[in-house]
């Protein structure tokens, strides 16, 4: 046995001895049969999808770059994978829209192990299937610097059924879904070396790496039209609440003590000497939903909260006229929303 | 003045100074006015467009990687804009479709100059306007190593008359438009060190640099039926031949003597010491596209021919049973296609 075919044993195969044809033939072979609608899926030049006939179509594109997104010394490849394909559900979930299907465009470094490739498409597939939304096409080439899961989802909705981030108005009330903060100290623990952290299904770690997409309550709020405006806190609820008013042209009041923060999360900033209201609304990652209703309208909102499993939905603030988001602190004081307009980009 | 402010008067601003919502709004700044079927553009957390009754829509994406498909040191930022739109223009004009919007996700290194993020802006819309599609949203991070460019476009075609890869039959006319080999050739005078060669916009420097993807061929391919299959050669003559010949489950000869190679083109492969055929099949980036015909629509290819403003039409082969791609020499030779059927990976 030579040298060189010792290397060849003991090394994993890579995605660059494996080739850009046998990564898309991996693929192939992981997705689940087509639906009648998607009349040319991955293979040909583009995909070809079927129109649905008076509905209006929701397209996003959101891109999880290593280094920036994720760090893969703590993020396994099925969860980069999961995140990216809900980054841009999440996308889809704020519109109201349905899903209907996804491209992918991976950017592959030369080393990377085809068994993280395998699991990255796992991550991806499973999430994507969890939503009933087929992989039409996309594109596959090497990355000369980081490891970049692109993707771009498309999905429908019914005209005058979708929400946007500039529908809110004086007076209307603000919610918001489930917690918030939660995958930020979730990927603090992480980095602190958490690999207990990350077991807990239901814990902070996993809100990081696995994060839920509100699909079906984006669904609900626009089909029942119970929302006014909508928005997702794929950049946590301070940038998320300052987009929303900044596009209804309002303000926004949020009090602090309404925030729904778990209590591990909480616990996690204290022990870390950060204000645990400051550093939940500045974290981002949390794929919640923040949206808008009318005071006149609350009846139709608990009849989405009856439909949405479980799901919580907190009443957080008010719109008002005048500009800017403040937050009212439980002695009273009212102060800026914490957090740079510029929120930190990536 | 002080050291530092004069830091900040010599070095040019650049895009991690100007922040995300600052390059956005130079974005959205460069936009011309929306057409009324995009509900929502740019702005919200996705694009809502209306679905164009009785077509079905055709969606591909294509990631432009500094390093992998560009060299920032002679190709510039406009021209990798530009190529990065016309590649994805391409993948429709192959499937016969009508551009209608794109996406864009742009990965950033933190140093890029914004004179040269407003460069890939006019490259990638200009392109996009020339062909009456609007940017409807996308998404803009943070680079830890290339730029990258990566575009999402979608278009329309009407139902059975869409072009894919798998429709060849035996005995069909094999045919090639414009020029094959320039863009390979042009991509070695640019490194070569020709910044003149760059400067005649017929030469190969520019086929290299600013590729015009043959959207109009494609559709009027599709209209009339005209073709019986259909593919571009962004991976070159070689690889698309052996794509086409796979999908539709066939082989092809091609007629090395009738392959259109201008004679800039040749005469540069032959100052190289390189067989001018064998370097025009392998060269990628022509952007041109590879269709068959049936002897029996000869006449509706006429049609096309007189509607395509000059671009040639060649033809160059035949589709046969056997399986396999090879290349009849002018001495009568029949050769293996040149070129291994893994293509280099990009």
């Amino acid at each position: 046995m030579t040298a060189s075919s010792e290397l060849v044993i003991g090394d994993p195969p890579t995605v660059a001895s494996a080739g850009e044809h046998a990564l898309i033939a991996r693929i192939r072979a992981r997705l689940p049969q087509p639906p009648d609608w998607l009349i040319a899926g991955p293979g040909d030049d583009a995909a070809i999808v079927a129109p649905v006939r008076n509905e209006l179509q929701v397209v996003t594109t959101d891109a999880c770059v290593e280094g920036v997104h994720f760090d893969r010394r703590f993020v396994p490849p099925s969860a980069a994978g999961h995140r990216a394909m809900a980054m841009n559900l999440s996308d889809l979930a704020a519109m109201g829209a349905e899903p209907r299907y996804a491209l992918l465009s991976l950017l592959l470094p030369d080393a990377l192990p085809l068994g993280d490739f395998d699991a990255i498409l796992d991550g991806l597939l499973g999430e994507a299937a969890r939503h009933q939304m087929p992989v039409a096409g996309g594109n596959i080439t090497r990355s000369p610097g980081p490891l970049v899961i692109d993707v771009t989802a498309a999905g429908t909705v019914r005209p005058r059924r979708f929400l946007t981030r500039a529908g809110a108005r004086a007076g209307d009330l603000v919610f918001v879904s489930g917690t918030i903060g939660a995958a930020r100290a979730g990927l603090e623990m992480c980095r602190a070396g958490g690999g207990s952290a990350a077991a807990d299904p239901a814990g902070p770690a996993s809100r990081y790496l696995r994060p839920d997409a509100r699909v079906r309550l984006g669904l609900l709020l626009g089909r029942r039209q119970a929302a006014t405006a909508c928005i997702d806190l794929s950049d946590g609820l301070a940038d998320g609440a300052r987009q929303l008013a900044h596009a209804s042209a309002l303000g926004i009041e949020i009090d602090a003590a309404a925030l729904p923060i778990d209590a591990e999360t909480r616990r996690w900033f204290e022990s870390r000497g950060q204000d645990p209201v400051a550093a939940a609304v500045a974290g981002g990652d949390d794929y919640e939903l923040l949206f808008t209703v009318s005071p006149k309208r609350a009846g139709r909102l608990r009849g989405v909260e009856r439909l949405a499993r479980g799901l919580a939905l907190t009443r957080i603030g008010r719109m008002q006229k005048e500009p800017g988001v403040t937050l009212r602190r439980e002695d009273g004081r009212v102060e800026d929303m914490p957090g740079g307009y510029e929120h930190f980009w990536r």
